[in-house]
């Protein structure tokens, strides 16, 4: 139980680096991973170029437990996320049978073009993430969990994947409200970061709702002890600083 | 003026990572640099760790004109970008005189604490970013702009460097409403692409107000007459399909 499960997300679509298209996907799969005890150590976001798309993939899928990706994963020709995996992995891709199946449920003959019938394409020995509601199915291979870019979508995908994943010793979390700047405790937080070595501790300014600036302290361990530790040492500085009282 | 000027975009924080904070970085950026001629190709996230950052910014800024990083150059001892790129860079870093006199104007000798002082190292030979309302500077140093991760301030140090930077021919772009569904149109949109390839053509699917699957069509290119052209033969094919009257 002591693994430390990693993952990687790779956001695929010239949309957003245009900034045409707002992600909103990093966040919810951020914060989806914390909560099933995985961490996410790094995000890329690339265009939608084949090359890009697998030198980046390669990296992400050797270095991580998992890697997450989103977009591209639809009808047109801009869709090339599917043959960008099947080329890292160096595996064939063709019309998944069961896809075509239920697409064929779905669509007349006259419907069921090309175009749709890209959206069947899975690399060889990719599992399916699909559902009732879900059109066009994400996939599995190996450690790279494949998915759509609209977030209801990938959503549902992330339920469906999630109970299949290795999950590490969750990541526990407490916070403190400072009511001090940052800058006035810097120096006393900076000690107590060296004293408890097996925590992390974050530092957020923000602007209170009296317009003062504000500070929000976190405190992150997989060890419930060393984090209570840490949060008391934090707490207890606070408190010697009469910050309350500023 | 044929020169194509490229970027990438390093978010520092692990907080990001975590899911605690949402990014509104990345799109202000995308959106940003695009209506200035300045191609976003990648944007990663990595945590609040040396080596993640100095090796992200490694790839990022030989590969770019520019990379942008957010984030990381507050008080606190989990703010380490200003340090890791002066490792990247392998150049000294030290307390910028000037920053340090305006800081001296700031604050009392008691609030000029070492947490403080912390926001006036800057690496050697960079240049600041800086105004009167800009508390902690931001900087540049060769090709790599140091920004704050706080929205506000990474948007006002962005007006400051941005008419220092070299800029490209600016990405035209033009968009139709398809009233059509994505899967309807894949086959002849994927002819146009091939049959106009100075110009980018995006698919975005999405839910329209009667609930009904439709699609906006983008076509971009620097050339003001290859894009009419595509645009042209985008319109034309729907129009064929008789799409406004499914």
């Amino acid at each position: 139980m002591s693994e430390i499960v990693t993952a990687g997300i790779l956001v695929i679509g010239d949309e957003i680096l245009s900034g045409r298209t707002k992600d909103k996907n990093i966040g919810f799969i951020a914060e989806y991973l914390t909560n099933i005890g995985i961490d996410l150590k790094e995000v890329r976001v690339v265009a939608d170029d084949e090359t890009d798309i697998v030198d980046a993939l390669n990296a992400l899928r050797k270095r991580y437990t998992y890697v997450f990706t989103t977009g591209g994963i639809g009808p047109t020709h801009d869709d090339i996320t599917a043959d960008s995996v099947a080329k890292a992995f160096d595996v064939g891709i063709g019309h998944h049978p069961e896809v075509v199946a239920r697409f064929r449920e779905r669509w007349s003959e006259q419907d069921l073009n090309e175009a749709r019938l890209r959206m069947a394409r899975v690399p060889d020995g990719a599992e399916l993430i699909q559902s009732a509601t879900i059109l066009a199915p994400g996939f599995k291979l190996g450690n790279v969990i494949v998915m759509a870019g609209i977030p209801s979508i990938m959503q549902a995908m992330m339920d469906i994947v999630a109970p299949k994943l290795k999950s590490g010793v969750r990541m526990l979390s407490d916070s403190v409200r400072a009511n001090a700047r940052e800058g006035d405790i810097g120096g006393p937080l900076r000690e107590i970061a060296i004293a408890h070595p097996d925590t992390i501790i974050g530092s957020y300014p923000f602007m209170d709702e009296d317009k003062r600036p504000n500070t929000n302290l976190v405190v992150r361990s997989r060890d419930p002890d060393k984090l209570n530790a840490a949060m008391t040492a934090v707490k207890e500085m606070l408190a010697a600083l009469n910050v309350t009282t500023r």
